[in-house]
């Protein structure tokens, strides 16, 4: 049941063996997951970026919005379903109806069949689905053709007092696959009713990757200390230069100096491993 | 996502009729389970007698302490550690090793098979599993062979205190597949801060086949309203006959007359259907 990274290396590589401390440490590691969502609510859906380096494996990024449902293999829908089935159930037991809210691209078919995909799977574990637009242009109900055969229909959002839904549904919940980059629209503030999911406040227009890295070395550290295993082979090191401005060319001495320190603090970290 | 009976009718028959009316309502059911879950934790495990007959599908049994986990399909083996883990999160996120206590058969090795598999869905969920019987013979770690190839050790259950174990092991949980049919064993009663599932009142020595009817059927009448079915196609009709004493063979009588009542509900039934 363990995601396994296929790596051409040797049995003795750092990464079979951190994997193998894993695989070893599963009873101990789904606990201290369990244990960790008594305390933190889970995102309702997440994807992470992952880097390989062959004797470190790190998560980059987190995406709250995540695509890519349409890569999911065959074997793996069931599967996909019922971790929908106990995302519903964990954080919105009483939403029967969702609006899913996508990216603004209608030229992009690859990211639209993940979003027919993503309605789907939804649909599948129970839910009522309609996909509500912020593109200003679609006005009224618009099938979209995909590479598939299938169909995908977006329908403008409409807002009534305050709640949003499209012609002739009024969801109980919105599921954003938007990340909101350019700011939160204003049809979807003030909302009142409905769950937003994930909350505004996840968007990409309040995020920093700086503070995601903070987040993500506080979690390493403590599940590291607790497998007794090397931060470093999960950790990426990270650094923030809030000086730059690569428009006016500003700030590069900054970046200059941010780079050189992390490379001596690279460098350390080998010195000590010999 | 939903199971699909395998039936040879045609199309029209009755009994597709109803699973296209449960498959058209599957947001609708879904969100209801939901719900239900709100108020009522469900079981830990379980599993069901079907009947079918062709034109009506009815539960006629609930096992709290299911068997046949080693008849799951390869393909089911991913949905079944996902459900497990899900179980353990809902119902004791805080449990990480568990004692699962089998029944007392030694010789069924389908039974112990089904114990092995169960132990290893267990052990895939992210938990510590050891086997503790309650065999007055085994007094000591036993191995058994399966038919499968792989070995099943059996450890004697140990009390200390108000809590049980097997040797250089105390669990968090403990984890019943044994009706308990005969009563609740010395060696269970009164435990102190260990989580026992299914609960001691579970046992099938303080259930009654009756009650379990009245409960289902309950259930069968919200359900139906819900889905604008009639609660007849999912729904046994049953009696009750507390005089009957086999041995004795007494309150045979009794049988027949609420044999004939039951007949002549059955007869009136169809009757109305016409």
């Amino acid at each position: 049941m363990v995601p396994r990274i296929l790596n051409a290396a040797d049995g003795g590589s750092p990464l079979l063996q951190l994997e193998r401390q894993i695989l070893d440490a599963s009873a101990e590691i789904e606990h201290w997951f369990r244990s960790q969502w008594l305390s933190h609510t889970p995102p309702f859906y997440a994807s992470v970026d992952l880097r390989n380096a062959g004797f470190k494996l790190s998560v980059v990024d987190t995406n709250l919005f995540p695509g890519g449902f349409n890569n999911l293999s065959e074997d793996a829908l069931p599967l996909a379903v019922q971790a929908m089935s106990a995302a519903v159930e964990r954080r919105c037991p009483d939403v029967r109806r969702f609006l899913l809210v996508p990216e603004n691209h209608t030229r992009n078919t690859f990211y639209l069949t993940n979003v027919a995909r993503l309605a789907e799977l939804l649909q599948q574990s129970g839910l009522e689905i309609r996909i509500g637009t912020l593109i200003p242009e679609i006005t009224e109900a618009t099938p979209v053709a995909l590479p598939n055969g299938k169909t995908l229909t977006l329908e403008p959002i409409i807002r009534t007092g305050n709640r949003v839904g499209v012609k002739g549904f009024d969801p109980c919940g919105i599921l954003l696959n938007n990340d909101l980059s350019a700011g939160v629209p204003q049809i979807l503030q003030g909302l009142e009713g409905q769950r937003l999911i994930p909350p505004l406040h996840a968007g990409w227009s309040v995020r920093r990757k700086s503070q995601h890295f903070a987040c993500y070395s506080k979690v390493v550290a403590a599940f590291a200390e607790r497998l007794q295993i090397d931060p470093w082979v999960l950790d990426p090191y990270f650094a923030t230069c809030t000086k730059v401005d690569f428009h006016a060319r500003s700030g590069e001495a900054c970046l200059a100096d941010q780079v050189s320190t992390m490379l001596k603090k690279i460098r350390d970290k080998y010195d000590s491993l010999d």
